[in-house]
């Protein structure tokens, strides 16, 4: 059993976006610049928020913190989206999610000029990815289709099955690894919470993607001998043996599922940090302006 | 066994969309348009297009047919597709694929305007599919769905194949029937040119969508007893049977599986007829404005 290290991944892959960064400004080329819009005081918000923003620091992106009260109008967040669009020295800017409910989320997301979306979840981002066409990948299957290259997973031919159909991770998950690239190519079945037999399909999977928000769900007598366990869980659990007093639970009962396979990501170590990195590119691709003109 | 009657179906449908218009027009509103662009003389382009043309007819709405030769210029197309954008009496439109080797198709159709994209091939239409927005589903795919509900076909929880990943059916298949929807929660497994195998997928489906363009590939030894089929192919294989000399072949050798299922689509006169159905009523819901304001 190989223990997938997003961690240092991720951090390998920070440094070298700071190398490229570096060489940038030497050539006075457009220091990258990203941009966070961050609504009201979710503590989970607010340390995804400062997670990305130390991370444009460490590889010498500028960054913006747009703040709003959780009572902000539509109309005013949506001026704040429009102001971030028209401001060209912004490369790409993200809002947080989730946003208050008074707020309609998607017609936030499809005020974001797509060349800006770095997130990727402008539904043109999504159609362009489904087409095979350059677009933003959002963050978190772009991170983990990077960390089954970097340990040379094979995908082609395998049998995925992804659990949990989620906007954000499940469903681009599921099509990512389908289509014909050198990174897909897998067969793929989508669970979800409506699948029976669900045991059926996770013990004939090569590639398990694990992406329910379902604390130590996986068990070991669901996942066969040798397969790739990819989790992308990470619910906050009460814990006393952190001084926060929680602590993160994957999806993967690890303990028991671990032996059993050839590659699994620890929770936290594992998918988490490579969601930052995968922002950090795709914000360095719309400064060089590699996907959009 | 039953047969999925795909003519029956669609002539119904586009009987109601008939009706719906006599009200449109009795009520002083505007009369639907939908304009197809046809490059080249290709047979079977020609003979789809005529058959749209004849469906506007059938149900009283206006068409227009925009013909070029295959040396047009991408230039002059892009004109043709943004005049048709700018033309307030045009609802929606088509440009009948595939287009001559020296056009870029996705450019063109990037071009159509969203909102009068009947086809629902635009990355924004295919996005708000995988997001659940509202959006204009892609003819076959749209055709599909409508006959799994006429047939009641329960589709919630039911193990589905796709075989065939094309931007046109299987990929949008795939994701259509994995989502949370009335129509959906399907278990989806997505197989392709890539996949091993494939008999231990399709002996398990409860349905099985056979979109690979390869002539009676799907045999009965695939197949479990009770499974619903929908064969996609339509190959033209000559033939000394028919007048025209050439017959269309389906995806599913029809005589030895048809025993086996519980529903099944012939071709001719299964999913084939939908396709224009669906046209139709994208074309009518473009009218209306229901997608797009």
């Amino acid at each position: 059993m190989q223990l997938i290290d997003g961690k240092k991944i991720s951090l390998l892959l920070q440094e070298q976006i700071a190398k490229e960064v570096k060489e940038l400004i030497a050539a006075e080329k457009k220091q990258p610049h990203l941009a966070a819009i961050l609504v009201g005081n979710d503590g989970g918000s607010e340390t995804y928020v400062a997670a990305k923003i130390k991370a444009c620091e460490n590889v010498g992106f500028k960054s913006t913190l747009i703040k709003h009260p959780d009572y902000v109008t539509e109309e005013k967040l949506l001026q704040s989206v429009i102001d971030l669009n028209n401001n060209p020295d912004i490369d790409g800017f993200i809002v947080q999610l989730p946003l208050p409910r008074h707020i309609n989320e998607h017609k936030i997301i499809e005020t974001i000029l797509p060349s800006k979306d770095v997130d990727g979840f402008h539904p043109i981002n999504v159609g362009r990815m489904v087409l095979n066409l350059p677009c933003y990948v959002s963050a978190t299957p772009f991170g983990i289709v990077q960390l089954l290259e970097k340990y040379n997973i094979e995908t082609k031919g395998k049998h995925c099955v992804v659990l949990g159909r989620s906007h954000i991770v499940g469903s681009p998950m599921s099509i990512l690894l389908a289509k014909n690239t050198a990174l897909g190519n897998c067969t793929v079945t989508l669970c979800h919470s409506k699948t029976e037999n669900l045991i059926e399909h996770t013990r004939k999977a090569d590639i398990i993607i694990c992406a329910l928000g379902s604390p130590e769900f996986l068990k070991a007598d669901m996942v066969k001998d040798g397969a790739v366990v990819i989790d992308v869980g990470t619910t906050r659990v009460e814990s006393t043996e952190t001084k926060s007093g929680f602590k993160l639970k994957g999806d993967v009962k690890f303990d028991e599922v671990a032996p059993k396979c050839s590659f699994i990501t620890p929770v936290p170590g594992g998918v988490g940090p490579m969601t930052i990195a995968s922002l950090i590119k795709n914000t360095l691709l719309a400064a060089k302006k590699e996907i959009y003109r």
